[in-house]
């Protein structure tokens, strides 16, 4: 670990890649949970301890993986003040900030091969990577039945993203950040925290 | 026209198919709106009668290119007794059973590979077809605003579809139609009718 922090070992981008190579097939094959960063190195013929210097976990190499622009990590971060209640509302307006700006092209690309057919990456993506932080945030808040609430309040959620960025069908694709959350996040307030 | 109605006239499996080539090619070009009858008569040299004699009207040839297996027509005077407040809770109830029906795999090919990057034939379906029934009778009711709540409904309407039908997340994958209403309904209900 201290040799490979040390600086790029040799041949360093060559074992990234193979890295990166095997993790693709493994995550593509057997999904998020069910893939090992041992199952990875070994296909990469790598030491582990290779994976945590480029990658950190195993959701920073997803994240590197599906090539995303954002780790959510980050975007959850900036939520840790905002009220239950308000949660939705402003992840919603976080995405719609995140799908406006540079990166957004290459998370409409990913999100439009997986509604075309290739779901596996992105309902990984949903169910390891972005479900579980707003699910330890609201049974931090004490809501409960969040195995129904986040999935359903997560429909209101793509579905706007579909017909602004996918669709891109009017007024929604040309309507502010803010009018959108101002008419859409109490949907997505209210599925997560109101009685359903 | 009397004479067309008569019978199938000689060689009319070939004009039939000769009509909806032409009109697949002028849809996609165009859009729903700006192709008429007469472009496609022309296009696929027929008389405009024989187009009205198989398909009725501009709808019905439309359905049939996009090889829709239900009448959106239909779908919506089911609905006719439903009260305005509730017209977004019955909509998403009906296109649930149809999505769930075995016209649904039809469907879902469709709207895969609309949001999939062939995006014109379901923009045209939903603007063409779908929003002006909602429209008029949302307008009848005396809604207002009806340019921003429909699409903004729509958002949720799809986003549940993508989720159960493309995706296939779980428990929105396995809820019953009877859940989903009762969780998702009231949110297009109050994009429909409640203040925004």
């Amino acid at each position: 670990m201290t040799k490979a922090r040390a600086g790029r070992p040799a041949g360093g981008s060559q074992r990234r890649d193979r890295i990166l190579s095997a993790a693709r097939t493994l995550f593509a094959a057997k999904g998020f949970q069910q893939t090992s960063l041992r199952a990875v190195a070994t296909d990469a013929d790598v030491d582990v301890a290779l994976i945590s210097h480029y990658f950190g976990n195993k959701r920073g190499l997803f994240v590197a993986v599906i090539e995303l622009p954002v780790d959510p990590a980050e975007v959850f971060a900036s939520l840790v003040s905002v009220p239950a209640h308000r949660l939705g509302s402003e992840l919603l307006r976080q995405l719609l900030t995140i799908w406006s700006s540079p990166a957004g092209p290459g998370l409409i690309a990913v999100f439009r091969s997986s509604l075309g057919g290739d779901q596996e990456l992105l309902r990984d993506f949903i169910t390891a990577l972005v479900l579980p932080e707003v699910r330890a945030r609201l049974a931090d808040a004490g809501v409960e039945d969040l195995d129904r609430r986040i999935p359903l309040a997560a429909t209101q959620v793509m579905g706007v993203m579909a017909m602004r960025h996918l669709l891109e069908l009017e007024p929604v694709a040309s309507m502010t950040i803010d009018d959108l959350v101002r008419t859409l996040g109490p949907n997505v307030d209210r599925l997560l925290t109101d009685p359903l």
